[in-house]
């Protein structure tokens, strides 16, 4: 009988587990719904992650108020000879020895109200789970569907938020929760220990922006490209910073016993294992997808590409086995995944079958759709079911003031230097507009829910919560209205970046050098620059920054592309003579006798800078602008000189159509909207 | 420390976690591109599963062998005062409380060996993760891609296969392995508890075949697509039936205290058990399936299939809710995943727009060929890493001879009685194939090592485990030689169910009746219909047994399709008149100014009887046929004649051009080769 009462209740616990999972789904299926109906109406105030949060609200309180409390079937047992927890446990029943595995540990004074209801124990999932399945893909598609033209062309900025931004955002706002629990402290609220490091952890996780809500919106309305850009550049990077950040300072153990004061030593510790982290992250990110690119760059050899499914498994598996890779090595699986994904979008991309690239294009979006929806009803429904909430209003108004504080202490001033550097300048409209779209979301979650044992930590993750909440409605309801505020123009046709369209893009782009060219009707253009004044010494300081760019761009041209891809020149002309049987084997024959366009989406990086030697083919073109024009109006003829070569290049890298030539003279300009 | 102790043990724990997963990941990588080479060179002698097996066995063996074995790091307590185990523990470990889950029992024969490699254990997942996760993408797209016209021309002979025929096969081989476990207590072989029900249980996980390799094959060489529907739907609704017999065997429980006994009362509520969870699990299926159809055909109002990505979401939520609202109701939730897929192909899939089509196909492709593989590979670890093995060299020969003497008292004698009652006699041939493809996978797999706690299941799950990797190594190798020296036709052109297709498909069919019409080159027919007597007196069997099917498609056409899709006759003309409004109201304004075809892959049926009324339009066409023609000759006559007006109903129906209405004179005959 005993057996058989066993086998009961796992029955009975498997039917939880289904009905606690069922209830996920058919959340996801009521948003979907509900999102359709919502973009055929065309409402904007309520992005679908939004919608997501309500549903899993209601649920939420539901499954709170509207279940009964199980009686506890737990049992209690006393090891108290033991000075630590063990991983596994053997217990001896009536000479039978069952198997269990820690769970973590509860702190005393929840010890009577926890595991009272079943049902609420079992909508509440492994966090483990958020970052190693449903993270992944989320960050995967962003590095997959960055839109790299944009993305390289503010590289530099985008670079800038993402570290420096973030890295003053996490101090500002982590010395300012430090005065708010010193506050707490004096006010008698705080009940158990919150150290310095804590509050910098809280500063770590709720840097990580993610304006998913505002993109979409973007995306929608066609706003401003650059801005697009900058926001979607610096909020994937900031994910990834804020992960390695936050890992840091965790690791941050100064020796000795005053555990909590500031010592140097562990201070650059920590920064040591940050860059360590960061960059033995990317390198492996980056590592996978060229030997994706490689493999597929092989295979295709073979005339394989005829299986668009072993491809499409084949990459979904490399790209997964990069996050697990990082994770074994002890660097962060979510920073790799997102350089991976990056790196494939260059290189292995070109090298799918077309079938295949729609394909995993496809697939990714759907995962990544699921998992994003997924974590944000998770939301909804851990505000109720959650047990161990710490709900403080002093910090939570404190890190609502920080937030706020640390982000305009992070857009303004980096924005005023980077201004100075940037021949293009990031207008106050477009900062008062990076100031609004802090939304946090997924990512600052993922990081709260991770780790909630101590009593500094539930504080944190209630407060996350409530954060993600009001960012996510409020702001995600008000980008529309800011937008038209802001005056940022919308509705700028923006080619998507499908295949079909790939040509008018590059002409657009062949026509048009916005960097150096600004066309006739001027005034439309004033509104990308913003309000700005018209800095002319910043020259230097941008020509110095895309220095290093312009050489990583002709290496990459010239030999990585050819190695890995099916596109570029032939490595036997880019190669010294000396390699020629190296060249020859690494070669694609479909290089020779390759019609097939150069798919290079950032080759307006050669075309910004007069000063550039390309080969192709069997001459070479050395195009040798003013390099060291000191004025904006001399850099601009510079630009004018060298464009005759440089396109003429270009126009046969391209195998652009006599047509398109010949409409060549008249640059193509942005179909703009009217601005006030 | 020692809080620090216990985070290293979880960070490490996690490491291998990674690692673990990783392994599996890289063994799929392998597998594809090895797949990748083989279908290059066109191997056919292995399979891309036998392969992931040999991989899975390779890492299998040097992680047993090639890793350390790690200390135990687990604690032993003692729990004496308690009957039976909790499901959740608390251990106050020096005032700190921590929360354990069980985990499993452990036999004490076992108790030394276990979790000595950490390794080991890591890679040894959760049965419910291959129940719950791996299989419910198989079984969905082996019903999502069922072929439906063979499917139901053949529904009769395939249902008789898989319902009688695995309950025929499951009763032999339990009770030949009871003969071989009296056989191994004589001898004294057997070391514990092995009853009845266990041989049954055994007879019933091991009768679900899963001939993946072969139709792989046919798939490949275009084998005859009658023999491939047999197989192929016998094998899929043989899961069906196997996991349902396994579960009511496990729920056969005699009362009093002769538990082991046979009981005719516990019998018969086995039986009630085993029709309860399979019609509810059907119906549920089918339930789940139709409110998709509705759901996509009502958001097909709103204009809405603009998003694939939502749909194609939608579709994946809904087709997996089905499964875990099965299993939260205690049906089964394999078996009601596999009708929904039905469904789903039936209905929903004609609601979908064309980009979602492909998405959703594709979608489903990659998870099974994912799931399937990681399914093999883990399998051939298992046969090394699992701790548990109970190898019994007499109980293993017992199951091959058991299995061969089942397959073959189930296919021989039911195809012998089926062949009364066909038309096109199933020919010595196909018995032949059809009892050489008996190969078991997956599903055997997953229902042996779903409990594994007892003496008796340890030995199945081994035995399980070696007759996969026979039948599928050496099986999968031999079936083109075996196809070849069974004179089965290979190379025959099936359309393919693609859309691009549809039309050739659809013209395929009206031209040629095959079940009435034999074309003028008889002989090549012949190898069809095997070597077996034309039998006469079969044609009202087979009439009656069509009956219910003819009622089945008018109710289908006439009402289902035009409520759930958007073909097929409008509602308003075949409803009777007083449902009017309720008429118009379900049906699509589409219908109506319809110029799509009706996308119908069954519509055979109707052509195959002369007996039908159907209405579409204004006009209502009757067709009576020689309904009650009791020869071959008359009701082939009775055929011919009917299929004047019911062809030109069709033609209508199908919106087919004048073009092919000209050619409709001369049927089409199968592209066949030669055959000696």
């Amino acid at each position: 009988m005993e057996e058989l009462a066993t086998e009961k209740e796992a029955e009975e616990s498997h039917r939880q587990d289904s009905v606690s999972l069922l209830t996920f789904i058919l959340l996801l299926t009521l948003t979907i719904l509900t999102i359709w109906l919502f973009k055929h109406r065309r409402v904007r105030f309520l992005h679908e992650t939004g919608l997501a949060m309500i549903y899993g609200l209601i649920v939420g309180v539901i499954l709170r108020y509207g279940t009964p409390a199980t009686s506890g079937r737990d049992k209690s047992l006393s090891c108290t000879q033991e000075d630590r927890a063990f991983s596994t446990l053997l217990v001896n029943v009536s000479g039978k020895f069952f198997e269990y595995t820690l769970k973590g540990e509860i702190s005393p004074g929840k010890l009577n109200s926890v595991e009272q209801n079943d049902m609420l124990r079992k909508v509440t999932f492994d966090p483990e789970v958020f970052f190693n399945i449903l993270l992944p893909p989320i960050i995967f598609h962003a590095g997959y569907s960055l839109k790299k033209r944009h993305f390289f062309r503010n590289l530099g900025s985008i670079l800038a938020y993402a570290f420096l931004g973030t890295a003053v955002s996490c101090f500002i706002i982590g010395n300012l929760m430090y005065g708010v629990v010193k506050l707490m402290k004096i006010v008698g609220q705080l009940s158990d220990k919150f150290y310095y490091t804590d509050c910098l952890f809280f500063g770590a996780i709720i840097s990580a922006t993610d304006p998913v809500t505002v993109l979409a919106i973007f995306n929608e309305l066609h706003a401003d490209v650059d801005l697009y850009a900058l926001l979607f550049g610096e909020s994937v990077l900031n994910d990834a910073v804020a992960i390695v950040l936050s890992s840091s300072i965790v690791a941050y153990q100064p020796a000795g016993l005053n555990t909590h004061a500031f010592d140097a030593a562990a201070f650059f510790k920590s920064v040591g294992i940050f860059l360590g982290i960061f960059s033995g992250s990317f390198t492996m990110g980056s590592v996978t997808g060229v030997v994706t690119a490689l493999i597929s760059f092989l295979t295709k050899f073979t005339k394989l590409h005829c299986f668009p499914l072993l491809e499409t498994a084949l990459f979904f598996l490399m790209s997964w086995s990069t996050f697990l890779l990082a994770e074994a090595c002890g660097f962060t699986g979510v920073v790799a995944v997102l350089f991976c994904g990056i790196t494939q979008a260059h290189y292995t991309y070109n090298n799918l079958s077309v079938e295949s690239r729609s394909r995993t294009k496809q697939l990714f979006e759907v995962l990544h759709f699921l998992a994003e929806n997924f974590i944000f009803s998770y939301m909804g429904l851990a505000l109720f079911t959650f047990q161990k909430h710490v709900f403080s209003p002093i910090f939570i108004i404190g890190a609502f003031v920080a937030i706020f504080l640390g982000r305009a202490a992070h857009i303004y001033p980096l924005s005023f230097f980077l201004n100075l550097g940037r021949r293009h300048k990031i207008g106050w409209n477009f900062q008062h507009m990076m100031m609004f779209s802090g939304l946090r979301g997924a990512m600052a979650f993922a990081l709260a829910i991770r780790d909630t044992a101590s009593y500094a930590r539930q504080m944190m993750f209630t407060t996350t919560l409530l954060i993600v909440f009001f960012t996510v409605w409020i702001i995600g309801g008000g980008t529309t209205p800011m937008l038209s505020w802001l005056n940022i123009r919308v509705g700028v046709e923006e080619p998507s970046e499908e295949d079909q369209n790939e040509h008018r893009w590059q002409y657009f782009r062949v026509g048009v050098d916005p960097d150096q060219d600004p066309p006739p009707n001027n005034d439309s253009f004033q509104v990308l620059q913003g309000d700005g004044p018209d800095s002319v010494g910043g020259n230097r300081t941008k020509q110095e920054s895309a220095w290093i760019f312009r050489l990583w761009y002709s290496f990459d041209h010239n030999y990585l592309k050819p190695t890995l891809t099916h596109s570029g020149p032939p490595l036997t002309t880019t190669l010294p003579s000396w390699c020629g049987l190296l060249a020859r084997c690494l070669t694609s024959p479909q290089v020779y006798d390759n019609q097939e366009p150069l798919r290079e989406e950032d080759s307006d990086f050669i075309l910004t800078e007069g000063d550039l030697t390309l080969t192709y083919g069997d001459s070479t073109v050395t195009a040798n602008g003013s390099s060291g024009s000191h004025t904006a109006s001399t850099s601009l003829e510079g630009g004018r000189r060298t464009k005759s070569s440089a396109e003429e290049m270009l126009e046969r890298d391209l195998g652009m159509g006599d047509q398109k030539v010949s409409s060549r003279g008249t640059p193509l300009v942005f179909p703009l909207q009217e601005n006030a």
